[in-house]
């Protein structure tokens, strides 16, 4: 390991972290929100750049980074980005636990969601700026940022660093330059960024919290762009009026989108972009899944006491599949008390999530393809030995090597969602009986299995709310502090996809050369 | 395909088929059960023996068999056994219903054990022999002893149904000669049966069914030699003795083994069974699951009116560890009002499964042994690029393909569990609350999410039982008959591991050459 350049460039993101969180002392002041709320920022402000700055004084002896340093550091990165970033949370007492506020914040850079809040109304408006704006840093990645827009990088590294960081099985060079690549990337994001908070602020102000419009437009953005799903008023967007929701549910679906797809488009190649298999089964999936969802609203759900109309039917159908498609984890209503049939959808589509090269967690759209084209070629071998297989996905042919890290990782995926659950069976929390009050009235959910297994797969696809007692409207925060923590590395595991992370748990990443 | 060839082994399987029902047969003259009894199995019978005798007639062009053509001939003969072997419930009375008849007798054939009968004392003697013994028939397979007992094949052809019939990632001849090995693998299982039913004779007669004493050693030991696990009185094994609950765990067990293993013993090669890799991971996954629960279970079982003292929670621990990691599914306590810790521990080893070679369903231990050696090797390439791994796998360096195909494996074990929980989410069972009557008494439980899971994961790994309404004092007679046919065929997908199903759904296999 390059102790010293890796220490650099850690040194440099904490800086970054640092000049991030000015924002949130900023919304402090202008919320005159008392001298400890501003501390609660501005110490860790402090802390973060004279710390980066000190990181930066060793001269290391080689200047690249190894394969192996790469996806290390971007592992390591994340977590002291976490230890950093959960500072405000006690010191303000928006999250006295340290442990806890760990917790939230990781979820918020990772863009999973789950919060351990059980009352948003008690957190300040700086705390629930810092919570949404971690999903808008998240989502992008920032150490990518660190290394294309701070000099004396190379392109090789910030290769490995753009791979471990990246969501989807093969990483691409839009652009023959990397800055440049990077460049549109974050253009791109920022663009449709401005766009939805324009859209959100057309929409009447939600009655109650009318001061709170632009507010109210910026935090919900933030989630949607991250694919991150933090609420900050009770009922996470339940309040919202449906022409926002509408808006929500499409910049999620739009976000969910490769963003490459959108330099295609800005360079005038449409065609190229219909061409797209990925987009193509992603809207097919979307459609298949708001279709079933539809069908088994429309007037079953008298027995909690809520009848949707059709429109309230399609909309939640949509927005609900938009948002756990994404991995975002926004809710309208309830979708805990669904019918099987919805609730069974939204946890295949949890397992899949969105495209590849976007902000959102999960499988991925390509994973779920790539491997399904697999499987179609180890038939086609075994009716015929001697088939060649010409598999197309993209355009180019699938070679062995890409299928086979698919089913690796997908492999993976199932091995450490089982040992997640079988850890939080170890939670003395399993079996008790927790009072739910949402759209749908109050009513008791008793903390089974399906909790563990829906609280495990929400967290590794970053996705954030489950079902039963941590369901849309409840919380993360009857969990055990070691639950937590387990389930804060689950978040970090998904976001990075596995291996970065499993990689810091082997002796020989951390040997000198 | 050699329709011809193909439709002549058909017939054989055939045949043996209705000699086998032979044997209920004449359990139904010992218990004198009457003239319908004795024909719902005698007309199968003939059925059987003149419709395989008519297929023998055509003479195929080419005597050999594919690979595709055992493939598909080994789904085809498993689906036409459970079609014929359906009849006799449906003549009887056993199980008017003959989708219902269908799922019973694919479940005995499969050794999976679901079983869809709501009161088991309405069954005829010669029923419950059937379904008992059809366990130990597929419990090793018969297309391999058609092949290899019956003269006119070829070593070739026999491998591919060996391949395609028996469970593991690899098939290995454990003798030089095809006919050799496969005959002290029969004569192992053999042994081994008439062992435990000679220990299960040795203990006192359950109260209420002195008369039944032999009759209950058979269809126990049938159901534990094919790790089946249909009961056959009220309560699964509840009422058996604590001995011989112990000696149905301790043969269970045994019955998870690598048959070859035995055979090294027999030749005297007992220090190669000592180092044998998945016998020590069986182990230690045996012992881990005990330690687990049992400490799970200790005074922890009061809530729900029953408190184990410490044998009785090792005895259930052991029994209930024994019976699902084998996948077999018998029960001695109503093991889905356990702790989560107790729960979460049986789903884990339900996807594992007992050895490769045994008669066990599930993943099998190698397969995850591999996966995980695998995953080893991904971080180490990570590390170093130009790491040339070196890992073993019972002394032999494990090669990619190995890996990669148990890798793919997973992936599709892990697609077709959620295809199929997403299936059963079409019934209208859903949200249905049933009555359960077990050992902890009267209680209600609701048909979840946890339900359909369990449910699809005991089907494809081949147990039986799962948790909520198809725990082990539940059934699944409530199911639709649509879902009926899909669990049914899920059976099929994990018995035959995937790929022998999966190539008759492609065109390519049908074609004529």
């Amino acid at each position: 390991m390059n102790y010293k350049k890796i220490g650099g460039i850690l040194g440099k993101i904490m800086i970054l972290e640092g000049l991030l969180m000015i924002a949130p002392l900023i919304v402090s002041v202008i919320y005159k929100e008392g001298f400890t709320n501003m501390m609660a920022f501005l110490v860790p402000v402090v802390l973060l750049v004279v710390l980066g700055g000190l990181l930066q004084l060793p001269k290391p002896e080689r200047n690249n980074l190894y394969q192996k340093e790469g996806f290390a550091l971007t592992a390591l990165a994340w977590i002291v980005m976490a230890l950093f970033g959960a500072i405000p949370f006690t010191v303000n007492g928006d999250i006295p636990n340290y442990a806890d506020a760990f917790f939230e914040i990781m979820s918020g850079f990772t863009t999973t969601g789950a919060s351990i809040i059980a009352d948003i109304t008690t957190v300040s408006y700086s705390g629930l700026f810092w919570r949404s704006f971690s999903h808008w840093i998240g989502g992008m990645g920032i150490l990518v940022f660190v290394l294309i827009f701070i000099p004396e990088s190379d392109d090789g590294s910030s290769m490995h660093l753009l791979r471990a960081e990246s969501p989807g099985p093969q990483v691409g060079k839009i652009a023959s330059k990397m800055k440049a690549t990077v460049s549109i990337l974050y253009l791109i994001y920022l663009g449709l960024t401005i766009l939805e908070i324009v859209m959100l602020m057309l929409d009447e102000p939600i009655a109650g919290y009318e001061n709170d419009r632009f507010f109210f437009s910026l935090l919900a953005t933030f989630g949607c762009a991250g694919t991150g799903g933090f609420g900050f008023i009770p009922g996470s967007m339940e309040l919202f009026h449906p022409f926002s929701q509408y808006v929500m549910a499409t910049f999620l679906v739009l976000f969910g989108c490769n963003f490459g797809l959108y330099y295609l488009i800005l360079i005038g190649k449409i065609k190229e972009v219909l061409k797209s298999e990925e987009l193509r089964t992603y809207f097919i999936m979307i459609a298949c899944a708001v279709g079933f969802i539809f069908l088994s609203l429309m007037g079953k759900f008298e027995a909690f006491g809520q009848v949707y109309n059709a429109e309230e039917a399609f909309r939640h159908s949509y927005f609900q599949v938009a948002s756990i498609i994404t991995t975002t984890g926004y809710s309208t209503t309830d979708f805990n008390l669904w019918p099987m049939l919805g609730k069974t959808t939204l946890v295949v589509i949890m397992f899949i999530g969105a495209m590849a090269g976007s902000t959102a967690g999960g499988m991925k759209m390509s994973r779920i393809v790539i491997a399904l084209k697999g499987a179609y070629i180890n038939v086609r071998t075994l009716i015929n030995p001697r088939y060649v297989p010409k598999v197309k996905f993209e355009g180019k042919t699938l070679d062995t090597k890409t299928i086979n890290d698919v089913f690796a990782f997908i492999t993976l995926y199932l091995f450490i969602l089982l040992g997640v659950v079988f850890l939080l069976a170890f939670d003395s929390v399993n079996g008790q009986i927790i009072t739910v009050v949402s759209d749908a009235g109050t009513h008791e959910v008793s903390h089974g299995f399906f909790s563990n297994f829906s609280a495990a797969l929400a967290c590794i696809s970053n996705i954030g709310p489950g079902f039963e007692a941590v369901g849309p409207y409840s919380s993360y925060l009857n969990y055990s502090v070691f639950s937590k923590i387990i389930l804060s590395f689950t978040m970090l595991v998904g976001r990075l996809e596995i291996l970065p992370v499993l990689i810091l748990f082997n002796r020989r990443t951390w040997k000198r050369i």
